[in-house]
């Protein structure tokens, strides 16, 4: 039986600047603060009934510690600790009480080697959803998924939907049949994991879902206002696959966020996934813009489990050509 | 274990005259005839990759003749039977091919008399949520939920939790702690089926779910422009339960459709759900606009699955008082 | 000559408690404050470059010292003291500095007795339309327009627009052709007053311009979540009369406040006003929504230029059928 | 006396497809079709009470006709045809009849060589703002204003600012103070015409106003449905300059159109313009995006009024670096 892994959970990235993060996180973009010390910002979005989706940690360099996932019981991280032993992945317990906030957690090194955590109790923090009156910037809702290169997409695919049980929404194909991208779920929707052909692993961005399309037009107008339109690496724009409404921003040590709005349901036991050719262009942006180049070179290296040191990147398997590469 | 229900699927009314419903859905709302003929009107929204989620049948006098849950897998129908049989619950199977689209579907009088149907197949359509060039009236994107009125709220909801496995997301208590109103659902958003405490069973109206809230707006202009306005019932308001952005509308039989933008994800383990006081009148609309009494009063009957006559009403056991009367 | 004036310009409302002012026009609508001491809050939109356009002054009751328009030129004034002249009407000068950022002013009791100020100066402030991060509640822009009850709409339409130069753009009409309310611009918007036929002289509302749609359903939401729900009087909803989508909302002392968005150009020369019968309900609400008996019977009363008495309240000339009541 | 110009009237096109010029303007943009024949396809907005602002001839060229300025009253064209033969421009009249819907019109080449007509006649059309029913794609509401290259800035701004009345609201200036581009309006916004440094003369767009941001949205949603998304030339953005969300599109013939949504109120008589640097990239798009090469490259060749050659361009007096080319 598949473990019942519920949603992705957080992202527990490394940053040089914790002031210079707030500023964009929580004062541009409307993150709701839970708590913070010198070395941590924990933030959650309006409707999050948990303390946090995103940490910061105050570090050297920026990194990605781990990115994480709930679970439905506490039960199901045995059976995930089983899975570790299977493939021989590197892994570690971390107990209740070494995090803030966070239950008995299980870290392991995944068949791509991204660092990935999971969790099934976090402690609850109160739901802000009709606190219209605290909203400001993108007006952040909840954490919804996680998209990470890694050098084969294929290999990482038939891992998470053959042993935790995650299934395929839409893919993009190169001409040879390969596997190129694909979108994966467990909650429902277009994605909770995204995997991109690309030299990793690596992580390409954190997705947040937004109230409406105006809160994203306003994230624009607030981050100009604040003089970080520098920080709009992408967007806005629909995208082709998912149909979502997006923008993707850069944090202030280069994490990339993307701001999302209005997929579509994805449960149904026949569902049918979308297949995309890469070589079409309308999935990245359905309206034809292109996106820049650091959108396909730059993303954030993972923090290896047991040694902390930055995990080693392979080569994609696939080739790297620019249009082939997707949302 | 519990039968694995994936989500509301449809439901299949009764009307008088299908033209004027067809004006209604089709020419003002935007819903998409998927095919019609003189006694049927297959009617989806455009991100449906189901034929029909609403299928309006020519009949003598308005009529429920049953709401429809989609199941995960064909051997759930098995299960539903199962339980059917335990409860003593007037059934029949419908083979595949005795409906348009709809494969094996088993049909049964539930707990509170509803007339209830569950079908694992339905023949696909194609999803038209990139055919932008279609999207009319309230761009309807996809069936959410049902809301019943039903004499016995707690025994209701007893049912759905423990042989279906529906989970609750907010409910409504009156003085003495009795449950006033739930909503409970399957798909991890507020819901699939909300029970209302009421003279009942029926059906109070069906949800679709909309892109964006400026949808909402544009179908009221659209049906004014039309001479439709008389249709509209209720709002546009703020629902305080679930915090949906709502409108609520007559069809041209009397029967409700509630236009819905903008729940939340619901599907943690650890999930707490909100309690609302049935004096709290934000929970209605969070704004405090009351609604019209027809609201209360005006609901449509369900037909029994196996006689085809109206299932009589019983009287609600907790009191009709207004200001109770919840969302 | 008819005297060149540009817009309504400001109100000057008297208030019971500033605190309580401010908590509804600042915290919660948004309006910027642009200097305040113990007795006066200065507010602007976000659009304006002058230094307000709406006074509190703190009073013992709630009343209107003034409504004032803005003129192109200081020299207009004297034409309109001719016209205060002409028509007897009582009128008194307000020099440069006897108010806080206004220039040279001249106070009169128009021909409906209502209290108008015109003005050809004020101090600038700073334009804050791209100051995206100081958005809040219903992101105020500026001040549209005012509507005045008045006992005979004809007589107060034809001083308006021989004497004073404005130009009608729609109109109701009772059975008898008789004029029921009036709609009438210089700035080549819909309106800069609109006269409804009630006792009076009364100041309906001061009409504020929002930026887009979502803007006003978020001050219903933002007015909820701050408790004060209650302070919504009616909508929103969709005007057939302008077509604007607009909310009605009461301020801690009764001043009604309507956030106003979308009408349209009526700046031609052979601009053609649009007639509506005081019988159709689609002119007040285009949705059908009826207005409550407050919307109708409540207005705030003008204090007398000369006296500071309360102006005394003549009878309507046409009925007060509340169908009738427009916009 | 400076002459009573109302507002930027309408533009007359040659465009080389009819049938592909309706598929975009009607079809996808949502343009309402007057009337049209084998020669002609007369357009209009949902707004307009006017038969056209937009005026497409089969012609074998593409090229721009005549832009079209409305004038307060029929006395104002013999003040324009004295402006014309003070400044020894070349001019015609042409007749009431010679032009479809169209009354006595005076078509002059203005000071920078720009085909410029003023009427003060149109036939009515219905006014279709609150026929939502019919309401698609950009939802296009009315024409909004012109945009020209020109070689000499300084030289028009002088022309319609002394002459013809036209207020400046914002400009940019180079680094020697050169006017390098300029918004002028004679109707109380940001402008009816726009004059930017460039070879010329040369229409750059005509500007149509839309009535919400989703709107503008969705047109890029429609095109791209369409197979269209290849006439997307830039944005969707915010404009630093007039703060207006844009989108900018190319016609079937490469003509230029802006769909272009709120900017603010500009007619008091004190009125302060606000003043850009050339080196401020902000001013053209506030968020921070450039625009295409093509945006500062092509535009439409104007028809001379007498000889019907297209005009001969003049090189541009300022310099042509882009980051210095202006919305």
């Amino acid at each position: 039986m598949v473990p019942n892994i519920t949603r992705a959970g957080r992202a527990v990235l490394h940053v040089t600047d914790l002031a210079a993060s707030r500023r964009f996180y929580v004062d541009a973009l409307g993150f709701v603060e839970t708590e913070s010390d010198d070395h941590h910002l924990y933030l959650r979005g309006y409707e999050e009934q948990h303390h946090h989706s995103l940490l910061l940690k105050k570090a050297e360099k920026p990194a990605v510690e781990v990115i994480s996932y709930k679970v439905n019981h506490e039960s199901v991280l045995d059976q995930l600790e089983e899975i570790a032993k299977r493939n021989n992945f590197p892994y570690r317990w971390v107990e209740k009480g070494e995090q803030r906030a966070v239950g008995k957690a299980l870290r392991m090194q995944d068949i791509s080697g991204m660092s990935v955590e999971f969790f099934a109790e976090m402690e609850h923090a109160e739901r802000l959803l009709q606190r219209y009156d605290l909203y400001k910037g993108a007006r952040i809702q909840r954490i919804d998924h996680l998209n990470c290169l890694v050098p084969d997409v294929e290999k990482a695919y038939q891992f998470y939907r053959d042993q935790l049980g995650f299934r395929c929404s839409e893919y993009t194909e190169d001409d040879n049949g390969k596997l190129w991208a694909i979108w994966t779920h467990r909650k429902g929707n277009v994605h909770d994991q995204a995997f991109m052909n690309g030299d990793g692993p690596l992580l390409h961005h954190v997705g947040y879902w937004l109230p409406d399309p105006l809160a994203l037009i306003h994230a624009c107008d607030v981050l100009a206002a604040m003089k970080m339109a520098d920080q709009i690496e992408r967007g806005p724009g629909r995208h082709g696959l998912s149909n979502a409404f997006f923008l993707y921003l850069r944090d202030p040590d280069g994490h990339r966020i993307e701001l999302y709005f209005g997929d579509y349901f994805t449960g149904d036991g026949d569902f049918q996934p979308k297949r995309w050719s890469v070589h079409d262009k309308t999935r990245q942006t359905f309206w034809g813009h292109e996106a820049p180049d650091s959108w396909f070179n730059e993303a954030s290296p993972f923090l290896h489990v047991i040694t902390q040191e930055e995990v080693k990147r392979e080569e994609a398997t696939l080739s790297l050509y620019k249009p082939d590469f997707s949302m």
